[in-house]
């Protein structure tokens, strides 16, 4: 099982915000990318941060994603990033580069650092360009002395219903460390090696070589494992700045400081991930599928997410259905390496499959059991030692609806 | 461009049947494996016909799939086919193998021929027994003499709302040669290397192997192309038996009667699967998805199955809405290779979408065309000279309905 934080040495900040770990700021403003709510936010580091991010494998990748990995390229540090939601600035050529470049030059002249220490994500649909005026008054009115960093989470959101955020506070090395993260999520969701936007702003001290190796490895456990529609997104992009600021000793790989750290920062990401599936266009129920007993670690995450990406197992947990069938049909098609005939399945507490044939369970208690808002199947596969787990969403008739009318 | 078929050689025979090919019988009734609708079929050819089949690859493989393959491996002949739905006999260990036996035996002791000529096959619930007295009742009352032979068409069908059939008819080297499909779809569909429950007889004299490689070769093109929900089926198989009644020369392969024949064959198994795709669950369009200018006919093929088989793209054509940023997000994530830079799309006759970027069309006429129950998308990748087609269908509130409602 990917470590389940049954001892957690940290206390969760109530109100917390991307900008309560120690020198950072945010504001979130509306500027008429969107009909009403907050469509322009920003984050800004008052030291340069160690950074790092992992970008969408989709091949059409937005124009964004090109202007903040010529950020980070420079020396691995960023001391801002700027977001809008309304307008994905996908599949908008050259101009739409020209635009996100001007996006970051007008974030960069507003907090007085350079271009390249500033990031760029966007959200919000394809193919339209950015309104680039109203970005510019937009840009200008952010401000990170008396704006409320909490707008922050509003502005980055499309069809969330749903703000997403954790900050988690710990004692690490004789300093207090934070570490707080935002995402947002909703529809075109099945990350591949990246994700949805999330942005993570930490204190710590942690150079950007050893934050690129954390995230990269906690994105695969986490955020790579949801999934709402198995749609991949053009713009998805994650990113963590880590200023420093907390003032402690530089952590190195492999110390009790940085795992320390490093299991807090996964429980960051494991919220964010799982609140990105719970809140799934349509969603009703959180699904949460664990798979034991696999030849390899590769082989349990992708069993696990191919349970909770298959429309069939959806549509039954939302008509909250224990047909089991179409789970054993997802592991059956998954592509990992099992034995047909050794399959145990348990939805919740109730054991419903032995040896790959269905155990005579107590229907009533499944029944009860699938009416609640978050479902766990958890599948023992009896082939090796290893474990992973993936997170989905039901799919329903609001699905449908705010999909068949997102545009209209 | 997938042979378009522009010319037809051959004649539509109107109300044929999967017994219309000279030397075939066929029956179905009703034993009460489901409530009211016919449940079990059979049918027969008068001489040993030689015979190919193709299954699915999903890992869990249902008994039935076994038995089949256990006939065929004999001599590549079969004098008949057996056929339940209702129950998938799936996830049924020991004894589903044991009842798939049985069921054989059953049938090649009512029709007085060997076990191993007898295939079998279901469809249905995942996990139940089948029920044996019922069945042995079934099959004890089907008739190939009186019997209505188009009743078996009925009898392998699940959710579908339609019975998929086609018979057509050609003069090959002289001699009349009948070619007659039926399938069932419906749901689980999105077949990998072979596909849901499909029989295809025909008179024409064709050895085995040859036959068996006809059949891989265009289900591939056909069956394999098409989607409905993204789950593999335990139970897709698709047989072809040809019992050479019609008095041809057998065919070898490369010449202009077995072109001839394989051109007809191919527009049998495209019908069967575009109205398979057509008739998903809740579905109330069909969707046709041409990829031209690709490096390869495995890209062309993968891109375009990747098109109608995201739920983003399926909802939109629900909504009857033109959102192209989805269709080309699907190519993205699809995995085939192209230049980002350089896609055109059409939705109809309307280019919506020239070197990656919008055009100018005319959202009037675009509108009216998404209205329409055939809705076609073109993509030119202007990469190489491969083409590729798919089908599927949109994605509506009666798929979820259906599939939350599907046991209960």
């Amino acid at each position: 099982m990917e470590k389940l934080l049954e001892k957690e040495d940290w206390i969760t900040v109530e109100n917390g915000t991307i900008a309560t770990p120690l020198g950072f700021y945010a504001d979130g403003k509306h500027c008429g990318l969107k009909r009403k709510k907050k469509d322009i936010g920003i984050i800004f580091s008052e030291t340069p941060a160690e950074s790092a991010a992992v970008y969408t494998m989709n091949q059409m990748q937005a124009a964004p994603i090109f202007i903040t990995k010529d950020s980070l390229e420079v020396n691995q540090t960023l001391q801002a990033i700027v977001v809008n939601s309304g307008v994905a600035n996908a599949c908008t050529g050259k101009r739409g580069l020209e635009d996100g470049f001007a996006m970051r030059a007008m974030a960069a002249k507003h907090l007085g650092v350079a271009e390249t220490s500033v990031a760029v994500a966007s959200t919000g649909v394809i193919g339209d360009y950015l309104p680039m005026e109203k970005l510019a008054t937009g840009i200008a009115a952010l401000d990170l002395k008396s704006g409320i960093s909490s707008d922050f989470h509003e502005a980055i959101l499309t069809t969330d219903t749903v703000q997403k955020e954790l900050t988690l506070q710990s004692e690490i090395g004789g300093k207090v460390i934070t570490i707080s993260g935002v995402a947002k999520g909703s529809g075109m969701i099945h990350p591949n090696m990246a994700t949805m936007l999330s942005f993570i702003t930490t204190d710590a001290a942690v150079p950007a070589e050893l934050l690129q190796k954390l995230l990269k490895q906690k994105v695969d456990q986490t955020f790579n494992q949801i999934t709402v529609d198995g749609d991949t997104s053009t713009n998805d992009m994650v990113i963590v700045m880590a200023n420093g600021c907390a003032g402690n000793a530089i952590f190195s790989d492999g110390t009790p400081e940085f795992t320390a750290f490093a299991k807090m920062f996964y429980a960051v990401c494991q919220h964010l991930a799982k609140s990105i599936a719970r809140d799934g266009e349509g969603a009703t129920k959180l699904i949460e599928a664990k798979v034991k007993g696999a030849t390899s670690k590769e082989d349990a995450r992708m069993i696990a997410k191919q349970i909770v990406s298959s429309s069939l197992v959806k549509t039954a947990m939302f008509g909250e259905d224990a047909n089991w069938g179409r789970i054993i049909c997802a592991i059956g098609y998954s592509g990992g390496r099992f034995s047909p005939d050794n399959i145990t399945i348990k939805i919740g507490n109730t054991v419903i499959l032995e040896k790959s044939e269905t155990t005579n369970y107590a229907p009533d208690v499944l029944a009860s059991y699938l009416k609640m808002e978050n479902i766990s199947i958890e599948v023992n596969l009896h082939s090796g030692l290893e474990d992973g787990v993936a997170w989905g969403c039901d799919l329903s008739y609001d699905y449908v609806k705010i999909n068949a009318c997102y545009r209209t």
